[in-house]
């Protein structure tokens, strides 16, 4: 019995370091001021739905080549507002820091992906800003 | 000693179901599809500092005005890019539904926020989007 006591003890102190310490983490941490890097795009006409993937997955995949991007997502416009300019398509990305987004913009990965971007692309918009409450 | 095993076992349950679980959830959960609203905004030249600042706490109030608004946060551009065409702000927010967004629009509180940018919008550029990885 003293085994099993033992045995219970021990499952008691790694559930309770190993489990409660993410969980507060989670909870108590403040919200981090990150940098976004909004990039807007409307395609040119004659770009087909097959190009069109081509480039949602290419651009989904730079995160994979290039590092220090902490967050990452896409979607394409549906406001009834009208008021998009015409841009079709946003990709919202995230970084920890100026150095990240510095040495993401020369990165050979991102430089072969905008050069594929060629002939593709009717209008971009790209705004970066420091995230504020 | 065995109301001791008996303590442990019932504190070993306990933790498995109070804190695994949401563990567990924070870590399997699939990410949250989401509506995003993003806003830009050139300002006209003859809007003063002073007005601008009325203008950022103005949009940062209507998360308190107005329900379903799940997400905010705002900056202003600091890309190297030069490919903001001219806008300076970005107000990013999140819904939770379409209907979140749709009852947003002509709600009181946000017709008044757009009444008082009058002459101070040199252009404006939303976009809406539901969130992909």
């Amino acid at each position: 019995m003293k085994k099993i006591a033992l045995l219970c003890l021990v499952l008691v102190v790694g559930l309770v370091a190993g489990c409660a310490c993410p969980c507060a983490n989670t909870k108590v941490a403040a919200p981090e001021k990150v940098l976004r890097h909004v990039v807007m795009f409307q395609f040119t006409a004659n770009t087909t739905p097959e190009q069109l993937k081509d480039i949602e997955a290419a651009f989904r995949a730079l995160p994979t080549k290039i590092p220090g991007i902490t967050g990452f997502e896409w979607g394409t416009n549906v406001s009834p507002e009208n008021k998009n300019n015409g841009l079709t398509h946003c990709f919202f990305l995230t970084f920890a820091s100026e150095a990240a987004r510095d040495a993401y913009l020369p990165h050979p990965a991102h430089k072969a992906f905008g050069a594929s971007l060629k002939g593709h692309v009717e209008k971009v918009c790209v705004l970066d800003y420091w995230s504020q409450p």
